[in-house]
């Protein structure tokens, strides 16, 4: 059972209220866009997609309602400028509001009143299905890539900050993984910083592995290292706030430190985010630029000072982690890439071998789970890379059919990855890797 | 003007209470042993060489104001007994207590009750003065040593926890080493970690860079490795708890965590410890058990819940840092050395060689600082081993001669390095070195 952070049944929104933790429990009601935008404003909601999603459903919910009237278009424009305006910095729902702004727009004109209400209702409820099913995609793959390494054992993973249910529209990303190995029944123990200065970890992850039932253990962040040597860390897996087109990766301070430590001591780090995160117009992490936040976040917690008066601060919101250390992959709902690998995958620029490599992954993934009627579930050892192998993980992947005779079909799963790369070549590609398995 | 956290004129003693700290600086006056007793019991002095101090002052003042009568032996013997009871995990306070008792109980045999009334008191009054300079010695060798990488430019160093005035009997360890920095104009900027979960950073070094004058920023532990990137730290300096024999060093949780990060970045890590708290007993840090602390320093502060209830938690209040992550050196009162030169150098036995290095090392110090009257103020470059100049180095530290064609002097400086070391075998090493400079 996953914590819901946001509770929507057609026309119903409520979320957990995030001022109230973790010591409060507390649902409301959002009836309006007013309600979202004043949820948003005063952080009862928080984590950049959430704030997206909270903000759109508000708008669902109010035309759900018949709010609008003649003049829906106005409506819906006025509607998305308001929530915009409440946490201008949360660039999801920026995005959102301009393409949900493209979309009414394009609709009205072949669409009557009662016709667009719905169809941007309907385009509203699949970005939320949308979002909460590339999570759990993410969170698939990030798992069986972290148990890919350890055929039989139960696994231990360190994480940073809080990318869980409460920071997205559901299930989370790096806490998505942490969720899907403990589904699995493979998850020995999570460990979870604190995260300060804001104490997300603490206040948020803590709660949600309470309240999940995760084996969860908090420490400080300087004991990462520690942890690491003494308590035998299988992978750490962080969030991002942005990831570039080399691989480089801004997310909350703190974690290009725990990189930097998971490398010294040998152990995987992975960045899980969606596709949607990720920004291939900058080429490297030099191009972000450090946003700093007000000393008090140092000097007081709940309004009650603990640092020395006088004292200066620094106190960047995030940092970057350049993509050598990012040792594990990054993880996103298409797939776990090395960052050498995302700009080709993302472009869908990718090579023979490259599209073979992902065929193979991708059909481990669904072996490990053995999904019924897939051609591939049980086979012994994907990780080879014989024409063979990838032929049927292309085949599984493209449409899970159990035929193993059957010619590979190409699905909307690799199809999404691969845009730019039509079906012929990817049988073609496929046929000279069976012909020269070598290569 | 340094911060004074223990104020002593002979006969009167008072404690700056920690418990009132950053926020109010209140002077307590400690009249007798139960004053003591209290103030270290109730945490109004921490650090385990300011508690050892506090205590043995407050049997002083007792003492000086006439307390003990005929049986004196008892009254001290009770009183020390009292003292170690207050805190009886405080390494240092148990140790004055058997030292200052087999003194007492040596010259009681000798003397009256007054004369050994005036011994005892010049006893204690004497530990004062040496952990002082001690501390003083460290300060210094430490800024020449980190200055000696940088010629002319100031530097900035990053430290952990608190190891000033308020920890030691005065001046402090590696804050001293960035007190020395600022008195010789040279420090560009103190970056502190707050140092969670007790906030010793935050709190106490912080108050006393404040205090102090000295440019001073705080930042969350997470965020050593961005301001090494970012801020051009010139040298990490730390404290330690213990340093064993092949100089793994146990320090502060999150120590271990800076140092990868340090050697990360090619930043010095430099550990500033009394020879005192060096425990050439055990061999390595893996004979170091790790205490562990309440989950409450974590889950609460001030008292105010900020996890989320029912979180398990991991506090180990320390951790051991190896010694090859000690990159700059260990600084003692005695020198700067490299983890493997140390157990030599505490024990005496160090070869010929590195009694040369020593002497080159500790003459660099003292032509750094200009001393009047030495033979080897103002030479160029100390850093060649040549024979002249590890004479030249020997003869400055065993006496700082101004007279360069007398014989090398052992003065009491080195006499305090090699115990076990005679004169003549120093002289030979020296004139060994001279006839071939190339060993």
């Amino acid at each position: 059972m996953t914590l819901e952070a946001i509770r929507y049944r057609s026309g119903s929104l409520q979320i957990l209220n995030q001022l109230l933790l973790p010591h409060e429990t507390v649902y409301e009601e959002i009836r309006s866009v007013q309600d979202g935008y004043e949820a948003i404003k005063s952080m009862k909601v928080r984590g950049a997609p959430a704030i997206a999603i909270v903000g759109c459903l508000s708008l669902s919910v109010e035309l759900r309602a018949g709010a609008g009237g003649d003049d829906l278009v106005s409506f819906i424009r006025d509607s998305l400028c308001h929530l915009t305006s409440a946490r201008p910095t949360a660039v999801n729902m920026g995005r959102a509001a301009r393409e949900l702004m493209e979309f009414t727009e394009n609709e009205s004109m072949e669409k009557n009143t009662e016709q667009l209400r719905d169809s941007v209702i309907g385009w509203i409820e699949e970005m939320l299905e949308r979002d909460v099913n590339d999570n759990k995609k993410i969170s698939n793959y990030g798992a069986q890539h972290i148990l890919s390494g350890v055929p039989r054992d139960s696994v231990t993973i360190l994480t940073h900050c809080n990318t869980g249910s409460l920071a997205t529209a559901g299930y989370g990303t790096a806490l998505g993984v942490v969720r899907s190995l403990h589904t699995l029944g493979r998850l020995k123990r999570l460990y979870c910083t604190e995260t300060r200065p804001y104490n997300q970890g603490a206040r948020l992850t803590a709660y949600e592995a309470v309240a999940e039932g995760f084996p969860a253990t908090l420490i400080t962040d300087s004991m990462a290292a520690l942890t690491m040597r003494e308590k035998g860390i299988t992978a750490v897996v962080v969030g991002a706030d942005r990831v570039v087109a080399n691989g480089d990766t801004a997310n909350k301070v703190g974690t290009y430190q725990l990189a930097i430590t998971a490398k010294h001591h040998g152990v995987p780090f992975y960045v899980a985010a969606p596709s949607t995160s990720c920004d291939l117009s900058l080429e490297s992490g030099r191009d972000i630029v450090i946003e700093e936040r007000p000393p008090e976040e140092l000097t007081s917690i709940n309004g009650v000072p603990v640092a020395a008066p006088g004292i200066e601060v620094w106190n960047p919101s995030f940092d970057v982690t350049p993509h050598q250390l990012i040792t594990g992959g990054i993880i996103t709902e298409l797939g776990v890439f090395l960052p050498s690998e995302l700009q080709a995958a993302l472009t869908g620029r990718l090579t023979a071998l490259s599209v073979l490599h992902l065929f193979t992954q991708q059909a481990r993934s669904h072996t490990n789970t053995v999904e019924p009627g897939c051609a591939f579930a049980g086979t012994a050892d994907l990780r080879s890379e014989s024409g063979r192998t990838a032929a049927n993980a292309g085949r599984c992947v493209f449409g899970c059919r159990s035929d193993p005779g059957s010619a590979p079909r190409v699905g909307p799963g690799l199809r999404s990855v691969l845009p730019n790369v039509t079906r012929p070549e990817i049988l073609t590609a496929l046929r000279d890797q069976q012909k020269h398995p070598a290569h």
